[in-house]
């Protein structure tokens, strides 16, 4: 205990009292992100871009181990190349910021800073495809995007985001079709065995789909407050945007032809996610895999019983397998430590004090439980790597259960307005997929289609809000 | 040998011919880099971009070593942050590209693409920074800037680039200086052990350090043709900036005080160096440590005496241990594809035809001297291992020969001008520091201070050129 011992204050706003206050909180005191000086964009601090370092870490490999290389195509994009797409620049071009001054002079042709990469990787890819030898094309880029935003919130909207972009190019459509699921099921994999954020994986509306698609699939997660989460999208992209900007291949038969193309994205929103599914009052509750510190060791009592000696020793071995902090601060007292700790989601701690030595044992603290239990200090190191295991399973579970308990099934349009007002959730139900139907549900509740589930149940023949004839069922929300 | 076999034609232009025409040449037929539809902004394919990642891996590590937190800025940085440091805006406003509209609207405030990010930083740092006991801020991030430059080469000089950008606090003028020196050793080592490209490093004279240091310390290194380029620079800036946005923290006697600052960078011109420094007539010579492949196993008559099956055996096994290509097209011949790999410089090709699986042996091509030998199977693994040392080092003593044999004396300015001409190169001299004598010195000929290097010879007591009193050896080039 030091002599400028402070009493630790959260101030985190309980979830249950304002979620949006809740989380604005957490991301803040925890030092994940700050506001910048420039509206609607953040600054990823430290501790919040060591998450996106590990997730970059974990999709890096699986994109290499399926064959994809990355490349880096220019941040500006000329208006012209931006306009080649009809669909595309509807949906882009009211939302980019434009580039129209290069040093003193005024630019020719204005130039937009990419709010996603199709344009400008399309007109290279017209370039370099000359035959179906060169086919397939599997290129993905880290980079950050920029889409100027009215209303923004760090990590789930802001006008400036990081993220990744897979861009490629197919002989037929069935692989260009094989390749948009295979990256969502990996964008799925990350979700629930890096995030332990379980998702529901599916196909978007018309309405919903990414501009110049053919057909948009996505993730989506459930948050704390019952909202949805966009969380990765896929895109099988058609001939549209190679007939655009006319990519052609000499194929197997000597014809020209455009080749199949998809583009899918995940990004920085992702620890969005993580937070409002995992997160308590306390604060943080971070998954283990991408914890920047997945165990912090706070020695009790340091000075005495060899304590410190000991801790040093245990810290050495601990750090050659797991990501570890030893919080040696004399200016903090260990409660204080402890709950600065637990604020920031950090997934195992382990506490020794000088009976602790004496007994040669230390004192376990899971996050995610709150429980604590005692463990020899032989056995420490391989009980730290089966308890990251378990509060990674014990987390997929938990966030499984809350989705679960907040999933409903309705028969028609009041029920769902109502239910969406007192317990907000995903709610299934059969529907016409029609435009009109869709535009109705949003209009004045903001309820929107999520997706039409991979997993489909048969809930009836007609759509549960305007009676018309109904194939599918889908999942409805309010949304991120 | 295919049927529809082809001659290779590399058609790379001398470089004692040309020697830009064969920078061009090897850049755009290795496929590392292409010219995008934006003037002056580069595409990075992915042979050019997994350099980068080679780069990045290791130099990452060597921050994270010595302390350094990776985060992210933003991109758009407001006008009147660029204006604080007055020295900093007049360098870098004439080169900015300026965003002025976001969507339909036009922006109160101009936003500059980010050139360098001391401005937004130092912003955020002011907002950060309490105490003596949050010293030292070591953040580092890994992004693009934007310079709207008039004449441009791929990862030479380019309107965008990537790099790395250190900025630090430290409590004092001295802790501040041994970290700006820490990382140009940093960067000096990343040159040499990785690149295998020997660079000078010394402290910038007043007309080329950066705009707004107290002090810019730069490594340079020598390419084919005898002219410099500057590889790295780390700049100690005082309390210039610090002070411009009133960064203050409370010290341990109770005043509030402006900490010490550096700034660090390196970026994508190192891949310029490499090819500059290795390159030869028939391409790349890629050193071994950032070789995206290290070693490309080329079978002959695949189809006999079971050449396929104990190729495939092998490259499982160097799999394990090296970055390694099978090259199995059935449509090349091996001539063909030998060309090509020693075009696209891999350090190490292994030849096994159906004589050697007889003989349980392969042929290794070493593409640094074009020697080959002969290597038993059951040895070869590490014998890759160690020649891939053994070219690694001999790149860096070739690189270091040839740096020596264009390293001249001179005494005064005829001397330098006319070696110049003739042959290129680093000239060492005896200098004024004076601004007007390095004006003159500059002016028609091209010729500049790359700088004043740790390692000082004494060659007399007057400057070369004007003959006032010199303290100091310069070392003077032409430069990229």
């Amino acid at each position: 205990m030091g002599k400028k011992e402070k009493q630790f204050v959260a101030e985190i706003t309980p979830m249950e009292v304002d979620f949006a206050q809740w989380y604005t909180d957490v991301i803040l005191k925890t030092d994940l992100v700050d506001y910048s000086p420039v509206k609607g964009f953040m600054v990823i601090k430290p501790y919040g871009y060591a998450i996106w370092e590990n997730i970059q870490q974990y999709m890096d490999k699986r994109f290499k181990d399926t064959g994809h290389k990355n490349c880096y195509f220019p941040l500006l994009i000329p208006e012209s190349l931006l306009q080649k797409e009809a669909e595309h620049v509807e949906g882009f071009a009211p939302e980019v910021a434009w580039v129209t001054h290069g040093g003193k002079e005024e630019l020719a042709e204005r130039l937009c800073v990419r709010p996603t990469s199709e344009t400008i990787i399309c007109e290279m890819y017209s370039r370099w495809l000359k035959s179906y030898r060169d086919l397939p094309f599997l290129y993905n880029q880290w980079c950050s995007v920029v889409r100027w935003e009215k209303s923004t919130r760090p990590f789930l909207r802001t006008s400036e985001f990081l993220w990744q972009e897979g861009h490629t190019l197919h002989e037929t459509y069935d692989e260009a079709q094989e390749e948009t699921l295979r990256m969502l099921e990996i964008y799925k994999q990350t979700a629930e065995e890096l995030l332990a954020m379980p998702v529901v994986t599916g196909q978007k509306s018309e309405k919903e789909k990414f501009a110049g698609a053919y057909a948009t699939y996505t993730m989506e997660a459930l948050m704390h407050d019952g909202k949805a989460l966009q969380a990765g999208t896929s895109h099988n992209l058609g001939q549209h945007f190679t007939t655009a900007f006319n990519i052609t291949y000499l194929d197997r038969d000597g014809e020209l032809k455009n080749p199949y193309h998809t583009s899918w994205g995940v990004s920085t929103r992702l620890i969005g996610g993580l937070i409002m599914v995992h997160g308590d009052n306390r604060g943080l509750v971070l998954p283990p895999r991408v914890a920047p510190t997945q165990v912090v060791i706070v020695p009790i009592a340091a000075h005495k019983g060899g304590v410190m000696e000991r801790t040093m020793e245990l810290f050495s071995e601990l750090k050659n397998s797991y990501r570890v902090e030893l919080d040696d601060r004399e200016n903090y007292s260990p409660g204080w430590k402890f709950n600065e700790w637990e604020m920031k989601g950090v997934p195992i701690r382990v506490e020794i004090g000088p009976k602790d030595i004496e007994n040669g044992q230390a004192i376990l603290f899971r996050r995610d439980t709150l429980e604590k239990e005692t463990v020899a200090l032989e056995d420490l190191s391989g009980r730290v790597q089966t308890l990251l295991d378990e509060i990674h399973n014990n987390m997929l579970y938990k966030a499984k259960m809350m989705r679960d308990e907040k999933t409903y099934y309705v028969n028609n349009f009041e029920e769902m307005k109502e239910l969406m007002k007192t317990k907000p959730g995903f709610v299934k139900a059969m529907w016409c997929q029609e435009r009109e139907c869709e535009d109705k549900i949003k209009e004045g509740t903001g309820i929107t289609v999520r997706c039409l589930p991979f997993e489909q149940e048969k809930l009836g023949d007609t759509c549960a809000f305007c009676e018309k004839p109904a194939h599918k069922m889908a999942y409805f929300a309010k949304a991120y």
